[in-house]
């Protein structure tokens, strides 16, 4: 039986499928999620796929159309003529004739992402940009025929104070019917004081915002009250420009390759981020329009492209970004379906692969605030690194690739249920146990459902804990010669078996590979080679403190990740995981805007090193491939083998 | 032979037609210009027409697609899709089957609209609010990797000292490609010095502005140099919403009885404005991004329906605008397809029916700077009028129709080559002769072409000579028993002929009507009495000074409007025609940035006087309908019968 090549997106998952089976049974083979309610009865029309005619995989899979069955009659009756013509197929219904590469959008994957810490642990100063007004006008007569406008102004200085605001645009068409419908008593909302946003009829109490962090692979956005500043509610999708390169580079790249690659690029994500905003608003009783204000952080590369702006210049020495200043930008004119006068807030940027993310993390974690010399991480597929205090501050950035969020690994998958988040491995007997995501106690002794694959945190920690239990080497090798089963040999090649395919709901083994381990010493190497150089930088010789961020990083076991050697010897107690602080950042911007400011500042301030033009990173970077390193000490790490 | 009504807009000029007829010479018969480039044949395309199926004429009259004749396979080739489905038709294909509305696009009307006085006889002031700086920078480097925008800033702030401008996100686009286009040497052009509204690669010297008057029935544009202060160009059009409506207050209802009434206002003015920018814009060797502001006028029912506000409250009574004061809207939120980044600066406005067209006449004609008593009369669909000095000032408006602008008159036309300009009587013979534009001398002795209508200023002078040699009487009735074989009769009622057939393209008489008279005399009754209740409410006996202005204003011979009773007497010596003081403003408005504030300021000094609440105007309007007057003297004036 011929078998086909298939490669699922965003998630990156790929294995082999034989020859008709329906996308949708190769979906599940390879534990990639696809909706389907009427279960493959080609009915319910949620199995929705999309071949994007001529895209190309890193490994040079097309996406052919003609790869896949041709459309049948049930999928006519289902799907749109325009649907049809962007390539849409349901998954039940099409079979696989070749290799082919299938993108899975978004409200068709089952599971969502699960971020643990929506509420971070912070006290944030309750100071929006935007904040409501409540007035009741004098009906205009015929010896009073001043202007809607003028009387919204007139009361609001009467009541409030407030000088004269401007009116933004579509608050302005706005106006009258709201006056006339709320028997001119209305709630306008103001930005800074300065600009009237929208104006409701009535007495409105509670105004929206929303927190973006923009990441290379996961996209996270935090839909905030802005009056009493909690979190209302969470929502997160795969960054789709996955599909056009897994990291910044390749989306460089793909933007100097294809001349609509800029447009596909910049149109996906606000498709995304539009979709988001629909959701998060719908599961919350709230409309799009309610959401006033907008806060995004991200690296450069994801500023330049959820802008528009042509990233090349990024791409080749000097590397220099279009702006580092913070924008402020109306979400009509960015695209986003918010209320079209919302301002979009994007936090600065501090050097070509430095982002605004960074300039996140930095007004959310502070270190200019401490005495104590700290080491702030924030793992993601471009890692971004801060060291410093309060007298010095310096910015790196080294590209780790997707797989420590768990993308573009043989098993990865999101942070998402059914995905395994802890490994553990006895290093006498070499068996695993493990957690998934949504379950509460640690597998072989519970289980409910299956593992559909491994996350980030997962990864880290079984790579981590191969090595604890000697089951590879300190250069990531498999040791040989280990009396256990779990060391399988595929094609030549030993992998390690982390669920039997009877714990699993793909019918086979979940393993960790060598290539996966080789993956994640590259992304631990990279950092640990760029803390080392940063450290040197300053004349540091130890680290005071050590902070793992990123947008599952609560997720990470600090031992853990300092047994794998992502990061120079430091305390354990003075380690910690401290989630997503470049989205707490985000949040801290929409809801203080002082904050703002502070990050103007200090962004200026932070200094920017370019690793890839220190001499020793080569060097630095072979040495920390090794668990935990080649030859650093870490006095504070405890010895392999015992947990 | 069965006859039938046409009509065509936005000329509003009507007549009956053959049944069988097409559509193009139904037009010739009634001196509407329609291209025609291959004469008829059906090859050129030049001849379309629209037909909107629903709309209704003041008179009744439906526009039926099945009052054409069937649409034919010559139209199919040469018409695309979507013009067939906006009932879009070829005039030389389709005939005549039933009464008929019909709409010529401006781009398929012959004869562009002149506008004589292109140049205001004014000094004005440079100063505009767009200037252009051209620096050169250093490029970036590994030890100096800072970013396009603010390496920009830098060096505007070394050569210029600005400080740290804004930078509008249409230009932070294409800021990176110009700096390196330009080889780090670009000139960026600023508002108010503060924000960077667009980047061009190299050195540029020149900048452009557009000021529009938006009309109730004609809309001109200015393409100004805002360097050198000069018009680079003029454009003109009819306006499209008269489709819908001939004065504001028609527009209004259409608005409140069509759900999508606003929606297709607003449509077809911008359309038209889109299409002016293009038109000027080539025709002077530059593109619509050139333009990098505008500045706006128009009455206040204009501009709402322009800004796309609900103009219903205007509507009753008390008459409320949605906003006074000034606006300041980017170029792409009101759809205009300037530079996207322009800004367009709409003047503030007065009341519900003295709009922004008055103020841009105020800051033209500066009455508040004297200490005569000035008259200033706005002549056009919306008569406008301000009255004051520097002591005091007051607005108000009436409802003249737009028989003053040549439109909805029996041969009424707009201010186009052909038309009729000037018309003298003589009083012994009761012969005509008359001048029409684009010829210097008079008929009948000099003869190019025949005429094709009469236009504002013709009608006018038409109507006050056709008084003056006795042909009508002071009620503005024929008189019975005269002499003369001008003075026909057509189905009982009486009309003077001003051009006989052979003098006309028409094949037939151009005469002036009974109800045209009427027409005029409603328009210029409504202007006198409203003239004398301003003076009464200031307390004045006499005029000082009387100003007229509009579009057409250069061609009214202020002395046939004195005979005509137009405004109450005043010496002839202080009576002046400034053409279109509207426009006038606008122009300066761009021009020089601090007009903008005085008009603000003056626009709230300006007191309203709402005419009809007031007691007396029905009474003064009947008294003004007659010519002259009915009782008023008139000192300055020559008795009649002497030029």
């Amino acid at each position: 039986m011929k078998t086909c090549q298939v490669i699922f997106q965003p998630s990156g998952r790929r294995g082999e499928s034989p020859e008709g089976t329906t996308v949708l049974e190769a979906s599940r083979m390879l534990g990639v999620g696809i909706e389907s309610v009427c279960g493959g009865k080609k009915s319910c029309g949620k199995c929705k796929i999309r071949i994007d005619p001529g895209s190309v995989d890193q490994h040079g899979i097309h996406s052919q159309p003609n790869h896949l069955s041709p459309f049948t009659e049930a999928e006519g009756k289902i799907l749109e003529k325009n649907e049809q013509a962007q390539g849409i197929r349901l998954a039940c219904a099409a079979s696989i004739q070749g290799d082919v590469l299938i993108f899975v959008p978004e409200e068709n994957r089952t599971g969502a992402q699960v971020i643990r810490k929506e509420a971070g642990e912070k006290e944030i100063r309750l100071n929006p940009a935007v904040r409501l007004f409540t007035v009741t006008l004098s009906p205009p007569e015929l010896d009073d025929p001043q202007a809607d406008y003028e009387r919204l102004v007139a009361a609001l200085a009467e009541r409030y104070g407030l000088p004269r605001p401007e009116i933004d645009y579509p608050a302005l068409l706005d106006l009258g019917g709201a006056l006339r419908k709320g028997n001119w008593t209305v709630t306008a909302a103001l930005r800074l004081e300065k600009e009237i946003l929208a104006v409701f009829p009535g007495e409105v109490e509670e105004a929206y915002g929303l927190a973006v962090d923009v990441g290379s692979t996961t996209v996270a956005g935090y839909l905030c009250s802005l009056h009493a500043g909690r979190i209302v509610g969470t929502e997160s999708f795969m960054n789709p420009q996955i599909t056009f390169g897994d990291d910044v580079i390749a989306r460089i790249s793909y933007v100097m390759d294809n001349p609509d690659g800029m447009d596909k690029m910049r149109g996906c994500i606000i498709d995304g981020l539009n979709h988001l905003i629909r959701n998060v608003t719908r599961n919350h009783g709230l409309a799009p329009a309610d959401i006033l204000e907008v806060t995004i952080v991200g690296n450069t590369v994801m500023h330049h492209l959820l802008l528009g702006i042509d990233p090349r210049a990024l791409g080749f020495s000097p590397f220099t970004p279009a702006i580092h200043r913070s924008l402020d930008i109306k979400a009509r004119d960015l695209g986003l379906k918010a209320n079209p006068a919302a301002n979009v807030h994007i936090l600065p940027i501090i050097a070509g692969f430095v982002g605004a993310d960074n300039v996140g993390v930095l007004i959310a974690e502070e270190p200019y605030r401490r005495d104590e010399m700290t080491l702030i991480i924030d793992v993601g597929t471009n890692g971004e690194m801060l060291l410093g205090n309060r007298e010095k501050l310096l910015s790196a950035s080294c590209a780790t690739g997707p797989a420590l969020e768990g993308a573009h690994i043989r098993f990865g998958m999101r942070a998402a249920p059914g995905a395994i988040e802890r490994i553990r491995i006895d290093p006498e007997t070499l068996e695993a146990s493990f957690k998934i995501i949504g379950e509460e106690r640690w597998r072989p002794e519970f289980r409910i459902t299956g593992a559909l694959g491994i996350c980030g945190s997962g990864i880290i920690g079984g790579v981590a804990e191969l090595y604890r239990a000697g089951v590879i080497d300190q250069s990531g090798r498999f040791r040989t010669g280990l009396a256990t089963p779990r060391l399988l040999t595929t094609d030549g090649k030993p992998e390690y078996v982390i669920a039997w395919p009877d714990e699993t709901s793909l019918a086979r083994p979940i393993t960790i590979s060598q290539q996966d381990i080789r993956s994640v010493q590259l992304a631990k190497g990279a950092l640990y080679a760029g803390a080392k150089l940063m450290m040197k930088k300053l004349g540091i010789e130890k680290l005071d403190r050590v902070v793992l961020a990123g947008a599952f990083g609560s997720y990470i076991d600090k031992t853990e990740a300092m047994f794998l050697g992502m990061f120079p010897d430091c305390d354990i107690d003075h380690v910690s995981s401290v989630g997503n602080a470049a989205g707490d950042g985000a949040r801290i911007a929409l809801l203080d805007r002082d904050k703002r400011l502070e990050a103007e500042e200090m962004a200026r301030r932070v200094k920017y090193l370019e690793l890839t033009l220190e001499k020793e990173f080569q060097e630095e970077f072979m040495a920390a491939m090794f668990i935990p390193h080649m030859k650093d000490s870490f006095p504070h790490l405890p010895p392999p083998g015992k947990s």
